[in-house]
């Protein structure tokens, strides 16, 4: 599907754009740069890589858990609990 | 719903206790107790918090968001949208 | 100490201000108010406590942590240890 | 310094298993894995980032924010100021 393999191109941007940061860690620590100057480069990754959560997961609620409950019966549920569990996971992350 | 009633008297339960946690950390500033046991207190306020949250958003999806999306039409994108940006606030606090 | 006694009544105000929140929340609970509204105000509430945590965090590194290494000796390691301890559990929750 | 040496060993062996991590992120992506077995594994490299923040922040503190102290003056506020700062955003994230 079009649509999907656009929403896939993006997710992989965004991964490499956090694979560079976290390239960008390393140099900073071979470099010896400030640890402060480090922490916020630390942050700035964590934060790139909640947004890419937070974005899959409202794909997957508006799709997978969607398609679950339209059909009804025990696969809804399960979703429902699936998706809880992880959001309960990224909330003590 | 008596089923309802059960988890309103739940939730009503878990936020007297933090209320009584919120209490407890003004009598620990008030007797000037150490701020390092001040702040295990707040990580343990936090934490209940969290849990309260992280189960009305599990009833709220298999709840309201299930019923949304079971109707179909507009209602069903605004429930995911809604509950994927309150997910937001909570990973982002 | 005065300027200590203003510190006190100023984490105590907030403190206040955390409770009236978290009584909020349990007239939303009551009132059955919708979950989305619940799940904002207990983000705010949380963020309020965190808010209280990282001034009480910096005061303690000002104060106590700065004292035991102009003192030197092994104090001043174990309240290193302490505080980065304490920033460990804020972060995790 | 020998030991320091060994302490930025550690940091890259940290951030490259980090690395790893965020390529496996990669492929799941691109073999279209399960949102949710994806999310798990965002979550798993949140933690391992976190993890190295904590380390790196406990460091800067025993050592750099310490000797500010030490050798007493203004210096030692802007030490404790700055990693005040950096928790704050640590916590945020």
């Amino acid at each position: 599907m079009a649509g999907y393999t656009g929403t896939r191109e993006d997710h992989l941007r965004r991964l490499r754009r956090v694979e560079g940061q976290i390239r960008g860690l390393q140099r900073m620590v071979e470099e010896d740069k400030y640890c402060i100057d480090i922490l916020t480069q630390v942050s700035a990754a964590n934060r790139a890589l909640q947004a890419f959560a937070l974005e899959l997961l409202e794909e997957h609620m508006a799709h997978c858990v969607a398609e679950a409950i339209a059909k009804g019966g025990n696969e809804a549920d399960v979703k429902i609990k699936e998706a809880s569990d992880a959001v309960a996971r990224l909330v003590r992350t």
